[in-house]
């Protein structure tokens, strides 16, 4: 199978060593990769680990009409607020017949809907495991170990910077040191009021509601409320009574529709959604037949979030073949 | 499907419950069901949800010689010593070509290699999702949804019993009351030593050696010791400085082969394995490509041993067809 890549970051490298290194079991091939700072590589036969980058492509239809692939590896920066650019990516490769995997979660938080019936009506795979946990398998752990059971709601805690922060500020350090260990740790940006306004939280929710709970709903739907209101006297004043508070993901069918939050929340320290720490992130399934069953993923890095994709694609070999 | 059920006990009836329910989308059809006490009872075109039962068999190979079936679902009550007489009843069935399905973790944990390479051998499948954490994705998790992804190790706290005595004690009461709990909950035999002394833990953590590490072990090979050597006070000492005591069940792959153990650890209160409370349970794989990765099974009863039964034979179904 022949790969194309938007994007070529941190994971776009770690994916890149990972096919190489599942070349004797795995034929994948990446035969081109596009990004819009380094330039763009093609090479049919294959390129290498470290690809040597020609000029840019003019855009993104330029890029994938010259990529002989068969599926499109979506990975570039987010933004946030509309799952743009990656979602006209997904569009675009759709357009042109390839099948699409990403690590984005934007487009799944947006637009699911369109883009599954999209890709049905043209026979084409979309997949996007590391979008929520960073490949821990959660969309391919309900749809191939989870027969006949419906999801009917989910609670997660998914956003590491804000438990980094919190957890800085139980062990006396203010607000402000505990972003800087998260920047330094590299999971937030400089702005870092997308993970603690609750924004990144709100994404995954939404991607989580849109794909097991047939939402049709976006970020900005979510109810949202971030950690900001907790001073760092609040949360040593919750420490000291065994209480801490959590950045809480919830999703719910109810006889009314369904309802989405993210919030905070005050929880005992010895509650299972406390007890995941740092980058660790833990998400509980509610459904019918198999009870709450939930995926646990602990300080998974970017070789993780490359490991998603990589599944996905196999999934994706699967199901074709 | 026909379906010939060896056990009809609470997780019998709970699986026929589903099956039943399931219906109009599976075609899975029970068409025999035999017990010791209650008798035998066969019909073709399929039982009621309560069936009448007749005269027993007198034996397995009796039953299973008259039962018309496809696939044989083992049930029984189990004898942890020796895996008997649920492996008898395995390899009854695939004598007579017929899949297997099964809760009972004996089987897996004495005889895993040699079970399924007699099924190999004859072109048969044999499942068990249920037998570790009764029913949530563990062995599925790994096989459908972690390609290429080497499990190394484990880590889990799969005991409900000490859990709820330990839990018991640290609130003020006697041994002898957590266990009283544990029995009203229906979660331990009358001789609660098969928990408290961690052979239960023991043939759960030989189950997932021998499956996910190729270890071809048995029980009592397993590095064992129990929670009995921790006393009321010790408990209560331990709670007050924010510490709990834990069954860990724990397997390695280390270059000198490996290593299985299941002990008492003192953790944090705050630990993600000290988190797990009463029935709930938690199981961390330590893969090489996807890092550590887990499921937990939040309060699971026999509505979910009886969903993995079900999924079990739902992947059989995709696999042979």
């Amino acid at each position: 199978m022949r790969l194309a890549l938007i994007g070529f970051g941190n994971v776009g490298r770690a994916f890149a060593r990972l096919i190489d290194q599942q070349r004797p079991n795995y034929l994948f091939r990446i035969v081109a990769i596009h990004t819009a700072r380094q330039g763009t590589a093609y090479d049919p036969a294959g390129l290498p680990v470290q690809p040597p980058f020609g000029p840019a492509a003019a855009n993104i239809e330029e890029f994938l009409d010259r990529a002989e692939c068969d599926a499109v590896v979506e990975i570039t920066t987010l933004n946030p607020e509309t799952g743009e650019p990656a979602l006209s990516h997904i569009r675009a490769a759709f357009a042109r017949g390839r099948h699409v995997v990403t690590a984005n979660k934007g487009p799944v938080a947006h637009a699911y809907s369109d883009l599954a019936s999209e890709a049905r009506k043209k026979r084409l795979q979309f997949r996007f495991e590391s979008t929520v946990m960073d490949g821990a398998p959660v969309f391919n752990l309900v749809r191939k170990t989870l027969p006949a059971a419906k999801v009917q709601g989910f609670t997660g805690v998914l956003n590491s910077t804000s438990k980094i922060v919190i957890a800085a500020m139980r062990e006396g350090k203010t607000r402000q040191e505990g972003i800087g260990i998260a920047f330094r740790l590299g999971i937030t940006e400089a702005d870092p009021s997308y993970d603690l306004d609750g924004w990144d939280s709100a994404a995954k929710t939404a991607a989580l509601a849109n794909v097991l709970l047939d939402a049709r709903t976006t970020p900005q739907q979510v109810e949202r409320e971030g950690i900001s209101g907790f001073t760092e006297d609040d949360v040593r004043e919750l420490a000291a009574s065994g209480k801490t508070v959590c950045l809480v993901s919830r999703g719910e069918t109810t006889g009314a529709g369904i309802r989405l939050s993210v919030r905070p929340e005050i929880l005992d320290d010895t509650d299972l959604l406390a007890s995941v720490h740092g980058t660790s992130n833990l998400l509980l399934l509610h459904t019918d037949l198999m009870g709450t069953v939930g995926t646990v993923s602990i300080a998974p890095g970017v070789e993780q979030t490359a490991y998603g994709l990589f599944s996905d694609l196999v999934d994706i070999l699967e199901t074709i073949s």
